[in-house]
């Protein structure tokens, strides 16, 4: 298959992801400043990277583009809350996020908040509300769930916070660092552990960190997929490992990234990662053994794909595709 | 039935209610400070009404408690979700709840908004991963999505923030409201609308923002246990019916308490909602009528019930209590 009409497929799938999450903002029953609200973040592009691979994950075990479409859309709108939440300014306080302001320099923080706790709530709707039989709707509720709450996603966050806030407090005396601000309570035991921890660990903290952060999400896109379309347990297996595998190579990516991007393709500074003092792969495997890790997990995620003949070769494109993109 | 033994009853309910939401936060696997944060509100007692409400109506219907659990944990999950992020300094502003300090004031903003979108995530996950069959178990989704989501509880409290601020911005001059803070984008407009608004329309316009913030979710907590019980759409629609009456005349009885109660009972400063320009029942309808407003609603609940014949005593009782309540 030419690169080309690889592109045009991702294209073709991207478009019909835009019109059916269109779809769902038109027909909500909201009031007006909400809508405008959830319309702004959930409608602001982007690469659509997790319903496409729901998409692929169905298609790979033959399922109706049609059936797994509420997956795609719930997924995206999970994405979209937690990017709205990661936002705001007790979290990452970004200003701008894609080129745009972000939705609390927009509509204010109150809304902002409200519009993430509607996106999170319309996604279990829409798996409820689809039309596969109830035992798949269930399954996907399932397994959304446990992808993007206190384990997954919503977890990572947490340990990312602490491992920031960790990490820059160490940079302040114990003196002025704190007790009266409630943010750090707790924080400055795990920033002297994390001074005693070798790189190693640390690697590894880092790894279970986006492991749950983005990597849980990501593989629970590709199983959606897969139980949308009725897949053995094994093909579902697979399919997670494969996302696993995207998962960490993507924020592999992400992170090389920020040292070497364009600030304009970023839509965000470049170095801004460095500069906050996170914790990342380049800052503590340097770039040439990042990138050899991104590229050793594409082979992986390639291999856990196999069972699928060649059908595989829109996964196995995409996977390769995730590393070496520019934005 | 004697007063005493509805009390029993109520008593052992939500004793049932406090073992199965510790199970669910003592069998989680998160991190520390999140399960943390997340008990500190989950666990902090409160009447437990919505999950009480869960288990009567699966009991009028003649379900098995053990069916209904879910369902009522994850209705109280979603309650306790809503109360962290109101208490947030940029929606409500509350340093304090049932007379302890709220979540951000313990945890910090970041992890306190997190705890949410976790309590979020778990009540929908709890709800999939019952034992229920599978059609029961979509359904209940799909109503608490319904009930949480934009056009119910999420839209209300929307809704309630407009009102507020363009009640709060009414006492300010249009030159020093402004189009700089974009909390208050499109409120001004609003601000105008309620000025030139009769005392009905208003009481109107209060009565569709507590339908949607309280009464939705007390109505989901009916429909629910009916749902758990397999009750027939006519049991289902007069539960709700009940629902929707004794929501409003909670929100009621709430107004009156603010004018009328005692510091140390409600846990918050009394006059409070009066201070901050806040509609509310007595200030439009004054005293006397929103009294003879919410015994009407509890007449009106009773007799949606009535289908139910003797065993529905219990709901009966309760509908009562809500407005003889102290606290």
């Amino acid at each position: 298959m030419s690169a080309e009409a690889f592109h045009s497929h991702l294209a073709a799938l991207r478009a019909q992801v835009e019109a059916a999450l269109a779809e769902s903002v038109r027909r909500a029953e909201w009031p007006e400043s909400l809508r405008s609200a959830v319309e702004y973040s959930l409608m602001a592009g982007g690469k659509r990277l997790r319903p496409i691979l729901v998409l692929l994950a169905s298609e790979v075990c033959g399922g109706h583009p049609a059936d797994a479409m509420p997956a795609a859309c719930a997924i995206e709108m999970i994405h979209t809350y937690s990017l709205i939440h990661d936002d705001l300014p007790s979290m990452d306080n970004d200003d701008y996020r894609r080129g745009r302001l972000t939705s609390h320099k927009v509509y204010g923080e109150a809304l902002a908040i409200l519009a993430g706790d509607c996106l999170l709530t319309l996604a279990f709707e829409t798996l409820a509300g689809s039309e596969l039989d109830a035992g798949r709707r269930v399954e996907l509720v399932r397994v959304l769930g446990a992808a993007a709450g206190g384990r997954g996603m919503v977890g990572g966050q947490v340990l990312d916070l602490e491992a920031e806030r960790g990490s820059f407090l160490a940079k302040l005396s114990a003196e002025t660092a704190g007790a009266q601000d409630p943010d750090s309570a707790g924080v400055l035991n795990s920033c002297r552990n994390m001074s005693n921890q070798t790189s190693e660990t640390r690697v590894e903290e880092l790894t279970r960190i986006h492991r749950m952060k983005t990597g849980a999400l990501i593989a629970a896109s590709l199983e959606m997929g897969a139980v949308s379309a009725g897949a053995s347990s094994e093909r579902r297996q697979k399919l997670r490992e494969y996302g696993h595998c995207i998962g960490l190579a993507f924020q592999i990516a992400d992170d090389l990234l920020d040292v070497t991007g364009d600030a304009a393709k970023l839509g965000k500074t470049p170095g801004r990662d460095i500069d906050l003092g996170k914790l990342t792969y380049p800052a503590l495997l340097g770039m040439d053994a990042s990138r050899q890790k991104a590229t050793a997990l594409i082979q992986d995620a390639c291999e856990s794909v196999q069972i699928f003949g060649d059908s595989s070769q829109h996964l196995q494109e995409l996977a390769r595709f995730i590393v070496e993109r520019d934005h």
